[in-house]
C-alpha cells in the first residue's frame, strides 16, 4: 500500500478458498483495494496529527493564560518552567535568565529534585547548548545530547542528571535575548519532532511577554518604594538624631515578618507603613525637632502629633487604606497608654504593633539628644520586659527570633547612622 | 451519497453508451462508488474544518500576544476591539466596560466611523444584549438581532448602524464580570457557528488578563504618583505661602505638554519632576522658609540650594535618572543667570524649561510674604516679555497656547491655595 510512492503497509492473502489458485485479476483487485486503504490510512494519520496539533495549541493557550495571570516575577519564572515541562512532555524543564551585567546565564528555576543543585551554575554566552542559543538567538533541537560537542557536561555532573535530548529556545523581549527556555528528555523515549520546536518557540514568546510585564510592574513598584523612602529619609534628616532610622525600622519590620505568618498583602502594607511611619514629623517645628535638651510638656505634645499628621498626609490615597493605620498607630501601647488613640491589645493593627517594636528598638540603640544609646543585648532584654505592657507578645517573640537568628545585628551593622 | 444517513451530494449518470439500458447491477455499482465518494468528501470536510480551527487558534495566540504586549490600559482596550474584529471576521467589534460605581456598561471602544457616536451610550445591567450577558455571565450567539427582544435598538438609532447578528461574551476577572466583548455582523453574510462562540470566549479570557494586568500596573503607578505628591505637598506646607503650588505646577506643566510634542516617556518624566521640583526645600530651615520679610543675601543663598538638594535626595534612584535633571535645573534661566549651574538655552533640559515657566507663573499669581499676587493677564504679559531672557521660546509659546485655550485659568480656579 503506497501513498505518494511511500509504502504505508502490506496486505497479505493466504490460501484461497476452493481449489482455484490466485489469478492475475485477484492481484489487480487486491492492489486496487490496497491503494484505497492506503489513502484511508494516510487520511486518518493526517487527521490524528492535525488533532494533536489542535490540542497542543489549546494547551499552549491555557499555559499562556496561567503564565500571564500574575505580575509576580518569581511566579512567572516558576510557571514558565512548569509550562515547558507540561507542554513538551519532558522529564524536566529549566529557564536560564541572562544577567545583564555579567552577561551570564543563570538557572533561575529547574524543576525536579535533581534540579536544585543546577541553580549554582552560571554559563557564559556561547558556553553550553543554552549559551549557544542565547548567543545565536536561534532555537535548537538536540536529538542526542551526547553527540553534541556544545553540551556543557559539568551541569550533569553536578546534578547527577543524565541529559539525553533537549529543546532549547531563546526568550526575547524586543528582539533582545533575555534568557533561554529548555525542555529536557522527552518522556517515553519518543524523539522530539520539528513541530515540537515551533510549539516550544511559541511558548517562549508567551514567557517573554509574561517576564517583561512582571519586570515592568516590579520596576514601577521598586521606583515607588525607593522614592517614598528617599522622601521619608529627607524628612527624617531634619531631625539630626535619626540618621538611617527609617531604613533600619523598615528592615527590622521585614525581618520580624519572616517569623510571623503574614499574607503577601500584609507584608506589602508593613513595608510601606514602616517607610512612612515618621513622615508626620514634617509637621513638627524645627525648634522642637532640633531641641537638644528635654522637651517641655507642650513641646512633647506637639511631637506626639506626628502619627496623626502622618496618617492625614496619606488619608486621601485610596490604595493606601491598609497602610495608614500602621502609620497612625505605631505609637500605641498594649496597655492603652500610647497615642494618639489609646488603643489596647488586639485593637492595635498588627502592622502598627510590629512597627512599635522595631521603632523602639532603633530609638534605644541610637544616640538621642537626651541620652546615650544602649547596647543590643541590654535593649533586647528591655524589649522582652515590656511584653504585655508596651508590646504585643506574638510580635515581640518574632522580634526575639529574628534577634536570635542574628538578623537584627546584621541590619544594625549594615545601616549605620 | 450519504454519511451517517446525511445526504452530502448526488451522482447522476445520463445516457448509457451502447444500446443497453441501465441495469440493477449498474445501480448497485454506482451506489457503492457513491458511498466511497461520500466518505472521501466527508473526510476532506472534517480535515478542512480542523485546519480552520488550527488557524483560528493560531490567530488567537497571535492576538493574545499583541494584547498582552502592553500595560497601557487604553492600548489594551483598543487592541481588544481590533482582535475581536479580526478573529471573528466581523464588520465591527466593541468592548463595554462595567463602571463599578454606577454598575453601568460603557462603550469603551467601538471601531469604525459609525462607532464614535455609540460611545455616549450607557447600558444598565440587564439592558440590551450586552446588559443581559453582563448580568448572566453567559456568552451569547444572536443569529438574528431583529428577532431578539433583548436588543437595545437605541444604539442603532444613534449610530445609524444596522446590527444584524452578534457574538457577545462576558469578560471576567476572578469570576467577576468586568465587561462585555462584542463582535457584530459577520462578513460575507455567513452565519456564526457554535465554535465561533467558544473561540470568542477564549479571546475574552485573554482580554480579561490583559485588562487586569494593565489595571494593576496603572494602579501601582497611580499609588506611586499620589504618594509622591502627598509627600511633596506635606513638604510644601512647611512654607505657609505655597498652598497648592505643587499641584498647580504639575497641572500647568501637563497643560503645556499638550502643545509640545513630547514622547510618552518625556511626559511621565515631566509629571514626576513637576511633583518633586521643590522637595529640596526640606533642607531649608524654618526661620528662612517662614520669614515674613525680605531674605538677606545669606538666607537667599540657602534658599537657592533647594534644586540641588532636591536632586540629591533622588540621586540614588536609578529609574529616576530622567526626572532628576528636571528637579535640579528648574531655576535655570535661558540667559545663563539662573541657578544652580548657570546653564543656558538648549543646555537646560526640556523638562526643566517647562517647569520654570509653570513655577514662575504660579509664584506670581499667588501671594508671597514680600508682595501681593498679580492678575492672570498681567502675569502672562510678563512671562511673554521674558522669552529669551528667562524662558525658552518654544516652551513659553506652549504656555501661551494653553492660556489662550483657557486651560491655565481652569487650573487656577480648580486648585485654590
Amino acid at each position: 500500500m503506497k501513498v505518494a510512492e511511500r509504502t504505508v503497509g502490506v496486505i497479505e492473502l493466504i490460501n484461497k478458498l476452493g481449489d482455484e489458485p490466485f489469478s492475475k485479476e485477484d492481484l489487480d483487485l487486491l492492489a486496487s483495494i490496497g491503494s484505497q486503504m492506503a489513502v484511508i490510512l494516510e487520511n486518518a494519520r493526517l487527521f490524528r496529527e492535525m488533532e494533536k496539533r489542535v490540542n497542543q495549541v489549546y494547551n499552549l493557550m491555557e499555559l499562556s493564560t496561567i503564565l500571564n495571570s500574575t505580575l509576580q516575577q518569581k511566579q512567572v519564572l516558576q510557571r514558565a518552567m512548569e509550562a515547558a515541562t507540561r507542554l513538551m512532555g519532558t522529564e524536566v524543564g529549566s529557564l536560564l535568565v541572562l544577567d545583564q551585567e555579567t552577561q551570564e546565564l543563570v538557572f533561575e528555576v529547574a524543576l525536579g529534585e535533581k534540579g536544585k543543585k543546577v541553580k549554582e551554575i552560571r554559563l557564559k554566552l556561547g558556553e553550553g547548548i543554552a549559551g549557544w542559543v542565547a548567543q545565536s538567538g536561534e532555537p535548537l533541537l538536540v536529538p542526542d545530547v551526547r553527540k553534541d560537542p556544545r553540551h556543557y557536561r559539568k551541569a550533569d555532573k553536578i546534578s547527577h542528571f543524565v541529559t539525553k535530548n533537549m529543546l532549547c529556545v531563546p526568550v526575547k523581549v524586543k528582539n533582545q535575548v533575555i534568557g533561554v527556555l529548555q525542555a529536557v528528555n522527552k518522556l517515553h523515549d519518543e524523539p522530539f519532532a520539528k513541530e515540537d520546536l515551533d510549539l516550544f518557540a511559541a511558548l517562549a514568546n508567551q514567557v517573554a511577554i509574561a517576564i517583561e510585564n512582571a519586570r515592568l510592574y516590579e520596576e514601577m513598584k521598586g521606583t515607588f518604594l525607593s522614592t517614598a523612602e528617599a522622601l521619608a529619609e529627607a524628612i527624617e534628616k531634619r531631625d539630626p538624631y535619626t540618621g538611617g532610622h527609617t531604613r533600619r525600622v523598615r528592615k527590622y519590620c521585614l525581618a520580624m515578618a519572616k517569623h510571623l505568618s503574614l499574607s503577601a498583602q500584609e507584608k506589602e502594607s508593613l513595608r510601606l507603613a514602616a517607610i512612612l511611619h515618621d513622615i508626620g514629623k514634617i509637621g513638627v517645628r524645627d525648634d522642637i525637632l532640633r531641641k537638644k535638651g528635654k522637651l517641655t510638656n507642650r513641646e512633647f505634645a506637639a511631637m506626639k502629633e506626628h502619627p496623626r499628621v502622618g496618617a492625614e498626609i496619606m488619608a486621601h490615597i485610596k490604595q493606601l487604606q491598609e497602610v495608614i493605620p500602621g502609620i497612625r498607630h505605631h505609637q500605641e501601647r498594649n496597655d492603652g497608654m500610647g497615642y494618639p488613640d489609646g488603643l489596647r491589645d488586639g485593637d492595635i493593627p498588627l502592622v502598627a504593633r510590629i512597627i512599635a517594636v522595631a521603632d523602639t528598638f532603633d530609638a534605644m540603640t541610637t544616640d538621642r539628644p537626651y541620652r546615650k544609646k544602649r547596647g543590643e543585648e541590654e535593649t533586647v532584654d528591655e524589649i522582652r520586659r515590656c511584653i504585655g505592657s508596651q508590646f504585643d507578645e506574638g510580635v515581640t517573640k518574632a522580634f526575639l527570633k529574628a534577634h536570635e537568628a542574628g538578623e537584627i545585628r546584621k541590619i544594625m551593622e549594615e545601616v549605620s547612622a
